[in-house]
């Protein structure tokens, strides 16, 4: 099938690249206007955004639902058309989320063995103030999670980790089969926990916040400092990305879907809870003490259980999971800057829309950031200005059940965005703390991401006082890298919306957000995923006077100006291949002598980097002598190797059905196929379109 | 995997495609020179052509063996040095082959119950003529098939489509497991046959040629006529493409290879023979009477059997099968004139240059054409012409087992030919009748093939003197459209090497072929696969005199030459457009009202054709308008999805190894993945490079 759709993508690109530029009224290769970068920063204002922030955060709005679908899709569109930028489109998807029983939330308790439940968790967060108290609230779960109350022995499984696991069954000789655990957040995504568990046989999961993890020793608590010990972090359980029921190919029209029961989502029930309750369970158990590198942050003596001790030695662990899944319809906004003179070379810029609850820094800083960009864009255009490639501005819905918006929509617009999408640029969270910027991305763009930063003035007035003028100076002192004179770059995994950019298609990506201090072991801010993310919180705590939100306006900004003005991009693989002999070295130290020892030679990695460098510089040496003055469709059949079937896949779906005993699959994979073909003749059409 | 690959291809390929051409001398937009076409007709040979034949034929050239992976690799480089061409590269491949025992040779026979066995079968094809008494000649075989002596009751199985065997089992009764069966040669590739055959128990499978499918009632025999009773079609079994022991990888370096044990090879033993043997099995068999459809063209009944009948009721078939795999290096030539304005485009002419055995006319009819272009190319360098792109001619090895050079090269160029490749143009056999030119193809390529027709001159003067003075006209007439004023035009199955352009990169292809009178019902030309494909059977009953062969030259030329030369490429997505709705009629009509009851909606189909269609219409119109005057390196972690990982894949495998009880499956993962990572960063070094 990827190879059928190729014959209609590569076949046709080949001419639209050609032919799908205009004829340029202006010199091929003009220069990028170097007062635009100055106008645009001074153009955006702190106060705009913190006005933005109290708007998306009024409510709560979680995706699928109305605040969040209609109200501030419609809000975002209004502003944009406002903005002036050329054209702004909606694209609908009807996915699998999920949601927790209005009325009926999710808990854990103690069952004694006389079956009176004692010690029961919190069902809902605490409202500790005002803006907290809204009916709109969707009270701690996580997506996916089946429902279910399972009763059994707890026992403590650390982060839930393989290796976890792993010396669990092997060092401590814990049976984890049957029982319930009980695992802190922190380290891995909290859905490889729930895969971890299922596949060590546990029957449920409770997953907590632990002090140690979510706060410092010098921090103080909600409403005087912003660690929660109330709060319980919501998440998705979903460890791949889009909407489960279409995978690799987009949600739309009437497209076909795998039904509910053959999807690989969790089997086993999970929740979170707070630290206030966590306590309450981790305090009773029973069973040896764990290892020191095993011990949380509560004043208690942690154990591996199973089950709890001394007077509740006969009690359970009791979980009550009501969540269940539930089809909706999210959005993604788009709008377009059209490029005067490479309209058919994109420069995205994304940042989701949807948040577990107000989202007031995840992820509605970015969003509020994202706003106040496209306002400072369309000023520029109304002062006459044009980017020489088109800018992209995407607001991502139902990011966090697991990227499902940009995920459906780079299955939809694949072959578009291959052939034109130069790099993809995310925020999710803009500010998530005042100490430092932090990027990942490719490395082929750090210079550019170093290069951007150094233009915004820093928003920390003593940072400016000790002679750092600017957002990189503070982070190359804050984030050095461990080579070399510059700030610390990595790679991208995933967990936000440049996923199926870079994975997917491998569009070249950039993640930035501003940061608290990473030194001091945080799994992620306090309030992460809980009812505390709210405007107050962050105008309190976080960046007062949003200072810092419009800096991460400016260097976003800057780095997206400068990738859809300048006429040679500044992509350097020279670096990546840097990055490529660092990667090897490291992959030498960690299993290097093992690898050697069964046969595999590493000079053969060596030469293949070796043979790459050289391309790389060699590429970079044209580059500096350039005068810049200036098949779904066919293919063979199933039965027949040499025959050549139209639809192929639709027909060998069909062939011979009628006799097969299972008639729901085997018309099922007809109905996908179908599908398939549909999308791809579309996908194929969308190719041969101009640029917006 | 194949994401992480586009992570390093796409993302540099954006910086290539704008910054790899020079600086133009000349305008922008330079038209082609008109003349050239005319001048390359002239400067091409018939009797050059011939001497090309003569030279080729002149020893069997297998793949693997000498005389066609040294001899003749060494004589295209000179010819071609001699041409004049830019460069010429050489690449080889270790792979998996197949060849029967030496002095030991397959045969089939009857065996008595008594242990005597008669009848046996020639085990070398009767030498009739001196040219076929060589010493290397490889005697009848079936590549692939594994070596084993089965006997059993025969059952005749017709052409052993998976619909016959389906008849045979719930029409007629037959029980096919534990029996030999024999099936004619023609309808489906025989790969497919082997297959069908052991899915259906079947222990051994015979391969014939029956009269019927492979000569004509009019004709005699060979030496006086070409259908030759002493004949048998050897041929590969390997349903899927390129070495089989790398699917979806390069066969370079020190890549890792399955293990030959796992590999998806025919499990049955399975050999061809000649009609003079088949008639001796097929007339004394047992059973009921076949029905008419399944009769063959010998004067015998044909009955299903199980076993023979009367004297031989106690007798068992009994085939004696000694053909082994064996690893050998094969090698493509790849010859490159640069293009002088856009040197980054390709246009791609192969053809394979192995032959089972003399190959007269596959393939060597169209090396012997190759040949000539290459040289009459050359002239035209010399008198100072350069086409706009890059022309590349490419001799592929061990095309018959597979087609497993073109393949490899383009599994091992992937990222390289996907972002530059216009067009890749085919001839396998150029001559294997005197009837008309015939051509199959992606849609949008129809036009440009029936262009370059329509100036090629008729090398018939019969046609000629009857007023149809070109290629065209004649192919008009003796194969014309169903629709339209036109001659037809068929879609790509396999069968050649177009099909890793096709289908693993999409690359619009055409294949060419001058042929014999399809509507007589010949499954193929008689000689086929057989001794018999010799210079002398060529120059006496298929070409005498080359002017077929020079014809198809220049046919083959000039599409070339077109799709180099002209500033906007004849490339034609309305009538892509055309073929959909075709083929969207076609899938109605088969399946329309039974997927409709299954509540699938045609009327989605109708309307994203209808999008498609309106697309093409509008960039034709754009064309219209113009000025013509002028990531193996990153990824989530398997076990934390949140994480990045460098080389991914590699450490991956490398989890946990130590305790896992399969350390050769886990070692060979780990093999594997290194091969894969080494491959991905030499191809994404490939697209760094400049043109040739």
């Amino acid at each position: 099938l990827c190879a059928i759709a190729d014959v209609v993508g590569v076949g046709l690109g080949v001419i639209i690249g050609y032919f799908s530029h205009p004829a340029p009224a202006a010199p091929i290769y003009p220069t990028e206007n170097p007062t635009i970068s100055k106008l645009l920063m001074d153009e955006m204002k702190a106060k705009n955004i913190m006005n933005n922030l109290k708007t998306l955060t009024s409510r709560p709005h979680i995706a699928g639902q109305e605040q969040e679908e209609i109200v501030l899709v419609d809000w975002i569109k209004q502003q944009w058309t406002e903005a002036g930028i050329d054209s702004i489109v909606v694209h609908p998807y009807d996915v699998l989320l999920s949601y927790p029983k209005q009325n009926d939330s999710n808990y854990v308790s103690i069952k004694l063995a006389n079956g009176t439940e004692i010690e029961q968790s919190q069902r809902k967060e605490l409202v500790i103030d005002a803006e907290q108290n809204d009916p709109n609230v969707v009270d701690p779960f996580n997506a996916y999670s089946p429902p279910g109350e399972p009763e059994a022995e707890l026992v403590y499984v650390n982060f839930a980790t393989i290796e976890d696991f792993i010396a669990l069954n092997r060092t401590y000789k814990i049976n984890t089969v049957g029982k319930i655990c009980i695992s802190r957040y922190g380290r891995i995504f909290r859905g490889d926990k729930a895969v971890h568990a299922e596949l060590y046989g546990c029957i449920g999961l409770i997953l907590y916040s632990d002090p140690l993890d979510y706060t410092v020793p010098w921090s103080g608590v909600y409403p005087e400092d912003w660690f929660p010990p109330t709060g319980a972090q919501r998440g998705t359980l979903w460890v791949d990305n889009g909407d489960p029921r279409t995978p690799n190919y987009p949600s739309i029209r009437d497209a076909w879907h795998q039904s509910n029961s053959s999807l690989t989502l969790p089997k086993i029930p999970v929740t979170p809870i707070g630290n206030i309750d966590a306590i309450k369970y981790l305090s009773k158990m029973g069973g040896p003490e764990v290892p020191t590198d095993w011990r949380g942050g509560m004043n208690i003596t942690y154990r591996f259980g199973p089950g709890f001790a001394l007077e509740h030695v006969n009690s359970l662990i009791k979980m009550s999971v009501k969540t269940t899944n539930q089809v909706a319809t999210i959005h993604n906004v788009i709008g377009y800057v059209r490029g005067a003179v490479e309209p058919d070379r994109y420069v995205l810029l994304g940042n989701h829309r949807d948040a577990w609850v107000f989202g007031a820094i995840d992820p509605s800083s970015g969003t509020a950031t994202l706003m106040e960009l496209v306002r400072g864009f369309g000023a520029m255009l109304k002062r006459g200005w044009r980017p020489r490639r088109t800018l992209v501005f995407c607001s991502w819905g139902a990011e966090e059940y697991g990227l499902i918006g940009s995920t459906e929509w780079v299955e939809e617009l694949q072959k578009e965005l291959q052939a034109r999408a130069v790099a993809y640029l995310n925020v999710d969270i803009a500010v998530q703390g005042n100490y430092s910027l932090a990027a990942n991305g490719v490395a082929s763009l750090s210079q550019a991401v170093f290069d951007a930063a150094k233009t915004v003035s820093n928003p920390n007035p003593t940072e400016v006082s000790s002679g750092r003028l600017t957002l990189y100076d503070t982070w190359k002192l804050r984030y050095p890298a461990s080579v070399g004179d510059k700030p610390s770059y990595y790679g991208l995994g995933s967990g936000s919306d440049f996923t199926a950019f870079l994975q997917i298609i491998g569009i070249p990506s950039v993640d930035l957000r501003h940061t608290y201090d990473q030194s001091i072991g945080l799994a992620s801010y306090p309030v992460y995923h809980s009812v505390y993310e709210t405007f107050e919180l962050v105008n309190k705590f976080v960046d007062p006077g949003f200072k810092i939100h419009l800096a991460m306006a400016q260097v976003w900004g800057e780095l997206a100006r400068k990738l859809a003005d300048v006429p040679i991009l500044p992509v350097d693989c020279r670096v990546y291949a840097t990055d490529l002999a660092q990667k090897r070295d490291a992959l030498y130290q960690q299993y290097g002598s093992k690898m050697e020892s069964n046969g595999i030679d590493f000079s053969q990695l060596n030469d293949t980097i070796l043979i790459f460098t050289t391309s790389a510089d060699n590429i970079h040496k044209r580059i500096a002598s350039i005068d810049s003055t200036k098949h779904v469709i066919s293919a063979p059949s199933q039965h027949n190797t040499y025959g050549s079937t139209a639809f192929p896949a639709v027909v060998d779906a069909m062939f011979d059905i009628d006799v097969d005993p299972d008639q729901t699959g085997r018309w099922d994979e007809v109905r996908r196929q179908y599908s398939i073909l549909v999308f791809h003749i579309l996908s194929a059409a969308a190719t041969l379109n101009p640029t917006v």
